[in-house]
């Protein structure tokens, strides 16, 4: 076996085997195959596609290729959480505290945000005193204590992945669905999960910008983990306007809390709980998704989940005062409302424009190495198909400049269409898929 | 303009502009542009191809990489004659002082041999004081005082091309048409020609195997040169069995003095003739062809070629007394004739097959660095489609280990096919394209 046999049988269509593609995972992390033949390979493997099976092959080698997280001393089916991406995004954040509260153990492992979608680590650390790099024996320790924890990835999981995905960047070989589905799975199976449930978003702010694509990229991932004998569940939700209200690090944090004292958006409201229906399913808690869904929001009324969302933070070393009163969470210096310039219905907020706008503002990175500004962000009034009058108020910026604050509004009165044609409300769910 | 940019149109088989094309192969001359980056173009054109427009922009592109020759000062037009390879090919070494005999200007850069095809210039380094590294002024004054120099790549002619030519052999994407072509044309731009007659081989001992691929890339260089103002004429010869006898350095240079002599092989002179009736009149020296051989033929008989070789020899401060008796060239220590173990027909001798125990023998190079053995090869006694005897004499190899000379052997008695079956000769010249 050597990488110029691999490459070619990719070149002439032909399937690879599991020993094959472990051959170049392996020799691709170690640094014995060199970066340009595996820049051949992926634009073959782009170009050429890969079989079910070849990609479920290549996603477990990933896997394998680094540390992994051992989740077995906890004796319970771990069900890991993800989402391919978006704005506005705090899902995380209300629905883990929420299923843990029904007693699914929660040992989450998030990243950070990178150009306009935002990071659910990113989002915890705007909490005072939340440490987000505790070890692994304390990160276990939190689960069997209180059934919860939430940190960043601070072992070396999956480090083909990080290379491929790094390379795909800078060869234009990003969007294609069996790479993206093994740099996912790969992952989450590496963190340790055995059942997985994927929010697979789908419209202006997400990777999958139409419905099929979405599909494409979930049937793969349901198929590696098959194969992989990790149950997937995938959810399509709808990304076209960003998620619930808020958009930036504290803004969001806020407004979860405020979710899981019971102020719940709608829209925020339905990914939340069918996602973790499913979670509480494959976990084994529950296999009415009706009744799951029912239960979450009893622990909503009854505070159980923000009860659980305290315990977290508290655990991990957090300020908890920040959550029972959010007034504390350190304001932009600038913050302005919006109005609308004419009457009319929302027609749409691209939601990518607006995840861009507020990235601009501070709240996300460019590069890696970015500091961000977890203050600033913007708090939307109304939602697509909403009615506004003239000189009502549209949205709020949070900013720490004039100049980016002048910039973001000019923005935002251009990226929130309106028009006098009245439509219906968008729907969140688009298809459930297992 | 950026590489991204450039690498996903070609992903996404959209045609690139030639100022796209000049952008890539100067970046990546200059080293601004990755490896990886190359590689992953390089894939895609490999799987996605090019439009005869793109692959002589690339060659241009290519052409202009680094120094050129500029044989502008002769005034005269210069045509470059090139093989794509094959054994026992010491074509150039009869062709051109034939043709320089009959007023045709020869400034011929040649290249060296690697793996199982020889070079022209290692052939004539066997010749004792034939400087092959003389400067471009003193091998331009050469050419005009006596009409003929040959000389080796002195100068950095396409640099873009080395580099592209050792990426593909590193990434599995040698064979493909467009980038074949555009790496042999460059070099023949940049080396000067005005005019390019190309044998282009094809068989068992040639790059392209088969008729039809061989077809392929003889439109693709036809069409570059259309495009590059480079009128350019492929002749179509067969390689499926060793051209001529001999097989080896000093040998195939004593076989080029033999042939100048009158001692000519049919299929050597058919491919030595073709050529050089073309290259004649591409020159402006007459639009004849048949006319053209028959000078030629009159060339050898008279002498004149042969002198030609002479002054070509002296000239370059080689020992004539080699070339006037050519039982000075040095010997192998092993000599030694291998009989037939049947009577029959010879079928065939790969010549693939047959330029590797040459090479074993340690006429040519496996890797660049190696040093070469000009003393040893083989002669044939027989050629494809020929009677011969139980008994009868097939070959000799002249070796300089013994245990490298039974090897040799062994192999041959298996590569020449021998057969009842009585069989046509095979056809030299299979095509002639312009």
């Amino acid at each position: 076996m050597n990488i110029l046999e691999i490459i070619e049988k990719k070149r002439d269509k032909k399937e690879l085997s599991k020993e094959e593609l472990g051959y170049f995972i392996k020799g691709y992390t170690n640094d014995t195959i060199a970066d340009y033949q595996a820049a051949a390979f992926i634009m073959a493997v782009y170009l050429n596609g890969m079989t079910k099976q070849e990609t479920a092959d290549l996603t477990i080698a990933m896997a394998n290729s680094g540390e992994k997280l051992d989740l077995s001393t906890l004796n319970e089916i771990i069900v890991d959480k993800h989402s391919t991406g978006g704005v506005g995004d705090k899902v995380s954040l209300i629905l883990l505290p929420l299923v843990a509260s029904l007693g699914v153990p929660v040992a989450k492992m998030s990243g950070r945000g990178l150009g306009f979608t935002g990071g659910t680590i990113d989002k915890l650390e705007s909490i005072p005193g939340y440490q987000t790099g505790i070890d692994i024996q304390a990160f276990v320790k939190n689960v069997q204590k209180v059934g919860i924890s939430m940190i960043s990835q601070t072992l070396n999981l999956a480090p083909a992945d990080k290379k491929i995905y790094s390379l795909r960047d800078s060869i234009s070989c990003v969007e294609s669905i069996p790479l993206i589905a093994s740099s996912i799975m790969s992952k989450k199976i590496a963190s340790g999960a055995q059942k997985i449930v994927l929010d697979v978003t789908c419209g202006s702010g997400a990777f999958m910008q139409s419905k099929e694509r979405a599909e494409e990229l979930a049937r793969e991932m349901i198929e590696i983990g098959k194969l992989a004998d990790k149950e997937t569940v995938c959810v399509l939700t709808n990304m076209d306007e960003p998620l619930g209200y808020a958009v930036g690090n504290s803004l969001e944090v806020i407004e979860a809390i405020q979710f899981l004292k019971g102020d719940m958006p709608e829209d925020l409201k339905e990914v939340v709980f069918t996602l973790g229906a499913y979670m509480i399913k494959l976990a084994g808690k529950g296999n009415n998704i009706e009744e799951n869904k029912q239960r979450m929001l009893e622990n909503v009324k009854n505070g159980k989940g923000y009860q659980k969302f305290l315990q977290l933070v508290e655990n991990q070393g957090g300020d908890i005062s920040y959550i029972e009163n959010t007034d504390q969470f350190s304001k932009a210096n600038y913050i302005e409302k919006v109005y609308s310039h004419q009457s009319g219905y929302i027609q749409s907020m691209n939601a990518k424009d607006i995840g861009k706008i507020v990235c601009d503002l501070g709240a996300g990175r460019i590069r890696k190495e970015d500091d961000i500004d977890n203050s600033v962000g913007i708090i939307l009034k109304k939602k697509v198909s909403e009615k506004v009058e003239e000189h009502e108020e549209l949205v709020t910026i949070y900013a720490n400049s004039e100049e980016k604050l002048k910039e973001a509004k000019k923005k935002l009165l251009e990226v929130i269409k309106i028009e006098d044609k009245e439509l219906e409300k968008p729907k969140m769910i688009l298809e459930i898929m297992q």
